[in-house]
Formats: structure tokens, C-alpha cells, sequence
């Protein structure tokens, strides 16, 4: 036994939509009578989407929970699923409300969907604000952001898969909205999670750092990517970093993982020990990636980098890869 | 640096479908110039999977690979795609047979589609075998059997995908066989990949095993389950073990993963520390789940088990995890 590992505790990234805090009772999502019992339920309560953004109360609670019963009034659920159960045995549903519930205000329109434009009609107390903002800011506790991330991720989900992929008939949501059915071919559907690899480089002092065109300015990040049908994840560390900037690499080692619910990815950190470190980049993916080594990574953590260059937000399981090498525990 | 890990060579075990031996070059899957110069190619091979199983010449060289000119006497390809270019920079397809290709002979019928059952009209030189018996026999080498892994994953994928969950309407296929698009709706489908965990919960000297009823007579295995969206690996491990056996663990040590195209999972294989140890089986899940001691798990590595009970295969990444660990190398 690698006791050192197993006695160690397990480091707490700070990284955004872990640590869900309910049970899911998946195994219970297709008991009929116990689904029945949850809705009969007084404190069942639910956590509310509209066009793809989490609603907030309006004041400093932030409270993403409402009582079940109010959701009748906010218009209904288009999509619904059963998160799980609180400690109180009581139940947390997550629901998308139709878009036509949502009012989307003009007058200050800038071509982006965010808080100033869209509203739910007579209820100037709850406030839209999309889930990539809420994690960056941290206007609400871990918890509730872990239970925001399940909730996109399967509701998304729904709002993409309303069809059959195998035959284009319409399917049915079943399992307490953890499944869909065709009728017409009998084909099941589950929520897809999609497993990506996020990696840093490391060449003896230094790390591989890119930058998509897409990036915040000045934002440096770790290289990533999906996995592929027939890929271990260390064969996908080597094949994404060989593919983006070139270089070789040999040993992987796995650090955490995050989920991330833009759709629905599966974020696998790692660490990839370098072995040719000639940097050719693929233009098409990276508009930049080169080594960096520990002064200059921390300058850009303390923001006093000569180009102004950035870490990645701490929502991003990327900031504590990069974290995590700057002070020596790799 | 954790040099005692990187200076370790990475470990290699013998399960099945790993080491995928070509450049996939994803980065050129929308290129047509450089994919019309590929199909020129007198050099190119394919792969040929017909009615979900791979076809080999009947011989004792059991070849996968075929002249890419030969497909079309062979009935041509419902589905293709570029698995990559070799070393010589000849390029290999995977394609998918019309099921009317392949015919079916009736007179030995036993409700199972296996070689004996399935046929291409007067190709007596080549057979048809199902992809888990090549690998648990191992017919072929291990490269084969990661190029057999990945056709039949993205193949499969096709074969349930030829229309637009979003909208119902058929998809094309585009990117060298790994994209569809719908025209109607402009969603942009790939190939899905379904992270899983299987993991051996460790007490101390023992390891929980478990067997669902479908496993082979007698043979105990590891605990798997699929990731869910909104968890970290982590989470989704301890969730399987409680959801399927009652047992709490806290540390959880990722180990290796492994493609599994059945049809199109991402093996996650890691070891969790338990500490509440009473075995509560879910019996919709499992028939039966135990604690073990090494004594008894090597006398089923040995086939010597006193009630003839078996470790998993050594195709399978379970196998190689009990291993480990009865190694001593946790």
C-alpha cells in the first residue's frame, strides 16, 4: 500500500461545481411509487433555469432554491429532473422553464444575452445571471454551484436531445428525468458526459502554456482536449499536446478532475513530463503557447506580469493545475 | 517534483484496446485536399467490421487490414472513417459492410450471432468474429485489437446516430467520418465517449469484489458504474461503491483507464479506502458483493478456487486492478 498517498488527505482544489451535496438516489429513479412520495412532499423544493441561465433571488442570499409549489406560477417546467435528496430526505428538482416565461428586454440590447436584458414578468425579485459568471464571481456558495453545473449539464442535455438519434422519432423523458425513450425503436438515451483531458506540460523548471484566440487577453491556460473512441486518457494527453504545440511527452500523471457544464464535459487534470520541447503550434487551435517558467507564472497569479498577461480564473480546474506545479507539488 | 514518480516508467498492463499504433490527425479530418490525396493512395487499407463484428482472414494470420481497393467488391461502406496515417504515411480506414453484405446461415442457429453463424457470400477465405471474443482469445496483436476497438466504437456510433437528436431530421457525415451535421438545424454531432469508473474498494489485507448475474459462472469482478454529470471521478467512485454495496470510502487513487467499446466507454480504474465496511448489496445491480482476502483472490488467479470462483478476464482493466493491488503495488 502507497501509504503516503492514502494517509495524505485528499487536497481540496478550490475549483468550481465539485462537492455535490445531496444524494442522487439513482438507483431509485425508476421507483414509481417513490417518485410519487417526493412530489407529495411540502419541503420539496427546485432550482430553476430559464434560457440557460440560473435564477438568483434578487438580494445578497442569492438563494438558488424556491418551493416546488411556486413553479406552476413561474410558468411550469419544459424539462424537469430529480437531483437528488437533501439530509432531510427532502427533495431538490431542477427545472427549465419555457423560454416564452422569460421576457427579454431591448432597450439596453448589445448583441449579448446577460442580466440587464432578460427577466421573468412581475417578479423584479429573482434576477437571471448566466452559470460562467455566477462561478467566476462567486456570488454563490460551492455547494449551490455544484448543484447549478448538474442541473445545465441535464438540462442541456434534454433541450438538445428531444429526438431519436437512431431513428428521429420524438423520445420521453423517464427515469425522474435521467433518461429518454424512443417509442418508435425502443432505443434508450442517457445524459452524454463528455471526457476531456486538460494537461500540463512540464519541461524540468517550466510549463506549456497556450492561448486560444477566444481567451480573455492576455489569459494563458493549460492545453486541452476531448478524448476519442478508442483512447486511453494518457494516449489523449500525448496525442492533444503533440497535435497543439508539438512537443512530446512521455509519463502522465492524473491530479483531479472537474465537471463542466459547457455542455457537458468531463475535465481530467494531468501532468505530462516533456521530452521534446520544441514548440510548432497548431494555428488552428492556439493563436500562442510557449514555456513558462516559475517567476514569470507567478507574476502572472499576483497580476504584475510586464505584458499583463493572466492566470486562468480560479473556477477553472486549469488556475489549480498551474497552481499546483508553481509551488512544487507535482 | 514527485521524481519517484516520473522517473518510474509508466507501467504497462495487458488489457485490452490500448495503444492505438497511428497518427489520428484530427487536426486534418476537415481538410479536403489533404483527405482526396489520401484516397489516392494505392497503399490505403481498411478495416472491415460487418453486423458489429470485425472480419479477418481465415488463416493463421488472422489480418484485419485489407487493400482499400478491395472494399468495394465486398459490398462498399454504410459508414467510413480515417482511423490515421501509419508510419509510412499510408493512411487506414475503418468501414462499416451493409448487413445485406454479410449473410446469415441458418442451419447451425443457437439464437447467438457468432462466426459460425454469420458469412461473406463466397469470401470462404475470411471469417466473422465478435470483437470480445478476438480479444479475451487473443487472436490478434494488441495494436490490432486498439484499431478493432476504435472502428467499432466510432462505427457503432454512426450506426445509432444517422439522425439530429435535436431536431430529428437525418445527418450527414463530414470530418473523415468523425462528425455528423444536420443540415435542417446546423447541430454539429461526434462520436460520444461515456466515462465510467471501476474501482477496488480496499479494507485493509481485503478488496471488495462483487459479480452482477450476466458475469460468467463463478467470476467476481470490480464495482463500475458511469460517471454522471456534475461529478469529479472521485465523487462518482465513492457513489458507485455506496449505491451498489454499502461500503463508504474516502481516498481514492486513479491507477489507468481503458477504452471499452461496449459500445463506447472510457474505462476509469482506481482504488478508494473504505472506511464503513459492511457489505448492504443492491440487488437490482449485483447478485452478490464480498470482502476477499489475497489468499482467496490468488486462488482464483490460479483457477484454483475451492467454489471454482474466477478473476475477470486479462482483457479487461478489472483483472489487472486486482492484480495490482494483490501485488501489493496500490
Amino acid at each position: 500500500m502507497d501509504d503516503a498517498f492514502f494517509q495524505t488527505p485528499e487536497r481540496t482544489f478550490g475549483f468550481a461545481f465539485q462537492g455535490f451535496p445531496l444524494d442522487r438516489v439513482a438507483e431509485r429513479r425508476d421507483d414509481a411509487a417513490f417518485l410519487t412520495s417526493l412530489s407529495a412532499r411540502g419541503d420539496a423544493q427546485v432550482l430553476l433555469i430559464g434560457r440557460d441561465m440560473p435564477i438568483l433571488k434578487r438580494d445578497e442570499t442569492h438563494t438558488i432554491l424556491f418551493p416546488h409549489a411556486e413553479l406552476a406560477a413561474l410558468g411550469g417546467a419544459k424539462y424537469e429532473a430529480l437531483l437528488g435528496l437533501d439530509v432531510r430526505g427532502a427533495p431538490v428538482f431542477a427545472a427549465r422553464l419555457p423560454d416564452e416565461a422569460i421576457e427579454q428586454r431591448d432597450d439596453q440590447s448589445d448583441g449579448f444575452l446577460d442580466r440587464r436584458l432578460l427577466a421573468l414578468p412581475g417578479r423584479d425579485d429573482l434576477e437571471l445571471i448566466d452559470l460562467r459568471s455566477l462561478a467566476t464571481q462567486g456570488l454563490v456558495a460551492p455547494e449551490a454551484l455544484a448543484l447549478l453545473g448538474t442541473a445545465k449539464a441535464v438540462l442541456d442535455w434534454h433541450a438538445r436531445h428531444g429526438f431519436c438519434s437512431h431513428c428521429g422519432q420524438p423520445t420521453r423523458v423517464t427515469a425522474a428525468g435521467w433518461r429518454r425513450e424512443c417509442d418508435a425503436c425502443k432505443m434508450q438515451h442517457f445524459p452524454r458526459t463528455d471526457p476531456v483531458v486538460i494537461m500540463l506540460a512540464i519541461d524540468g523548471e517550466r510549463c506549456l502554456l497556450g492561448r486560444q484566440k477566444r481567451f480573455p487577453k492576455g489569459m494563458y491556460s493549460a492545453l486541452a482536449g476531448f478524448v476519442e473512441p478508442g483512447e486511453t486518457i494518457e494516449e489523449a494527453v500525448r496525442r492533444e499536446i503533440r497535435e497543439e504545440s508539438g512537443v512530446e511527452t512521455g509519463r502522465i500523471k492524473y491530479v483531479a478532475s472537474q465537471p463542466w457544464p459547457f455542455p457537458s464535459s468531463l475535465m481530467i487534470g494531468c501532468f505530462a513530463l516533456a521530452h521534446q520541447i520544441t514548440v510548432r503550434i497548431d494555428e488552428q487551435e492556439l493563436e500562442d503557447a510557449r514555456w513558462f517558467d516559475r517567476e514569470e507564472v507567478r507574476s502572472m497569479f499576483e497580476k504584475r506580469h510586464p505584458d499583463a498577461l493572466l492566470a486562468p480564473n480560479r473556477m477553472a480546474i486549469a488556475h489549480h493545475l498551474v497552481k499546483y506545479w508553481l509551488d512544487g507539488e507535482v
